[in-house]
């Protein structure tokens, strides 16, 4: 047994194959799985982190004089550009937004950066350009700085957007997965899986009874009211590339604890569930694009259960299941059915480009 | 003659064509010239100005507490992706150190998100990372928060990156198109088109006598110098896309000020004016990377060109023209061969994917 197999094989270690047995990129690198995440760790980190790059956050928290900022970016590739329940423009609004969000911050500004193919409708800009402003205006976010780039036909699918984001923070909490301990309750914001369901049921010109819609929404209402009850919040993250099950077990690798997950408690719409089964998807891998995992202090979790449930985006709240000193990493859930299994990070793509 | 005509009649206007006429995205939509103009106004501005876009300005600037900001971002699609003197990654972090200089700030922070074509090599990516983290270190600014994409085979050339940054402004400047006045001097850092006949000559494989490398640079250093000695400096514009001509046209529209230019005062490297005249261009159109025009009180003008002759990146400093009430617009260019003729925007697109 050589050095390569016997760290491969150290628990709480997803990733089977070595980045170098990879002479190119794959799809999977881009899949929220465990490919994407030894991208990051061997390529981005390294070159990186002593350049201040935070791998394992959805944004960087930056001291600029006596403000404190959150900084995120994200490009989005979605096909196709509309789907039920949204458009990449609106994607690209609230997927920063809520990147902020999960920093704990007040979402302030962002930049869209355009990469438009040769011969893309101009009516099609238009809307996607319209979307962007009414899910700017709803998220109470400021679009101030831009950029547009054409490149020739075929190259970009219609467009591709990158938003960047700046927001302020406004509280003392240290949110990121290091601050997360055993006892934390894990609380979920609502149902699962229904933005990569949308896309891929429209992408795959697949009819079911009802079109299952995007739940793609901005988060940093609920999130902020949650920091201005005071709640004890640990870490937050929404579940998107990769589904809840990658977003689990990233944040408990990073905290070196466990997580005890109780598959009952995780809501999952008829109809997605009926999509997923159809396509041989398992929700738990299956992004949303308007929900949220927060990770508060057990003496909070019925508190901030109730803030949630008061507001539109939170309604379906629920606590899912609570953090262990098991770790690093184990994700252990107990099954519907009785008995437990571990949940996995994705091991490479389940869903491409679906944001 | 209708509306739409006695419109595009009016002096200062350079679009022939109203952007309705155009049902597509061209290629030229992204020259930096006349059209890209017209797309910017006619569809992102008329969307986002209620939502503080600063259309005319390389950044925004941003009051966030007690702290003055710049904010800004570009997608960088430049083909070949290695090119004399740099490649994609140096472009990205020296382009959006750059804007973030263009507009008086010191750049502290940069985003990066990639968009990668599945079968990139992984090497090729890395090499890349590495230039970035070289660049990154160079201009001192810290590359604290990304993201990665994968595409489909085909769908982006390898890869595309946008970086936005963060700079912090240390100033009462307000550096802007609207604060040029008449009488300001117009200097120009150095010699032009470097960086559009370097990529150019690679791309359509183009042997010259020697190499003509990209210029591609960070500006932070030259441009704080000025500031730091209180040069009253009104307005600063690195001359990428659509070149020289294109950025003074700009500026000039926008402070309702005409600009007089002294053709013989312009450097031109001999290399790049002939490469220029083999293909047809005219190098006050082409793009550099590592150069920019400051707008200086008169009374300043001797002391900005000394300060600047004294740093590296600027010792061809030149002082190119003034500032004349002849506005709006009009750029007059006393030629080298006797007479002066208007320059004008550049209308189209002269060099696709140069960054």
């Amino acid at each position: 047994m050589n050095d390569k197999a016997d760290e491969n094989d150290r628990p709480g270690f997803h990733c089977p194959v070595p980045l170098d047995r990879y002479p190119g990129v794959l799809l999977a690198h881009g899949g929220g799985g465990t490919l994407m995440h030894r991208l990051i760790e061997e390529v981005f980190v390294s070159a990186f982190s002593n350049l201040g790059l935070e791998a394992r956050h959805d944004g960087a928290r930056l001291d600029v004089g006596s403000v404190r900022l959150a900084f995120t970016t994200d490009s989005y590739v979605v096909k196709p550009l509309f789907f039920p329940g949204g458009d990449i423009g609106s994607l690209a609004v609230n997927g920063t937004v809520n990147d902020l969000a999960m920093c704990g911050a007040r979402p302030l500004y962002l930049s869209a950066g355009f990469i438009l193919e040769e011969g893309l409708p101009m009516e099609t800009l238009q809307r996607i350009v319209g979307s962007m402003r009414r899910a700017a205006e709803a998220a109470d976010v400021r679009l101030v700085t831009g950029d547009t780039k054409v490149v020739d036909r075929g190259k970009c699918d219609g467009m591709f957007i990158n938003t960047a984001g700046i927001g302020i923070v406004e509280h003392a909490l240290d949110i990121r997965p290091a601050s997360v301990r055993p006892g934390d309750a894990v609380i979920l914001s609502g149902d699962i899986g229904r933005h990569g369901m949308a896309v891929m049921a429209v992408r795959e010109g697949l009819a079911f009874e009802s079109t299952i819609e995007s739940d793609c929404a901005a988060l940093a209402g609920p999130v902020l009211a949650l920091v201005q009850a005071g709640i004890e919040i640990h870490c937050l993250r929404d579940p998107t590339r990769g589904g809840l099950a990658s977003a689990l077990v990233e944040i408990a690798e990073a905290a070196a604890c466990g997580v005890h997950l109780d598959e009952d408690a995780i809501p999952v719409r008829a109809d997605v569930q009926a999509a997923c089964e159809i396509l041989g998807f398992d929700p738990l891998y299956v992004a949303s694009e308007g929900r949220f995992v927060a990770f508060v202090a057990a003496g909070d979790a019925e508190r901030a259960l109730a803030l949630l449930r008061a507001h539109p985006l939170g309604r379906d709240a629920c606590r899912i299941g609570s953090v262990t000193s098991g770790g690093p990493g184990p994700v252990v859930m107990k099954c519907r059915l009785g008995g437990s299994r571990i949940v996995d990070m994705l091991s490479g793509e389940q869903l491409p480009r679906i944001c």
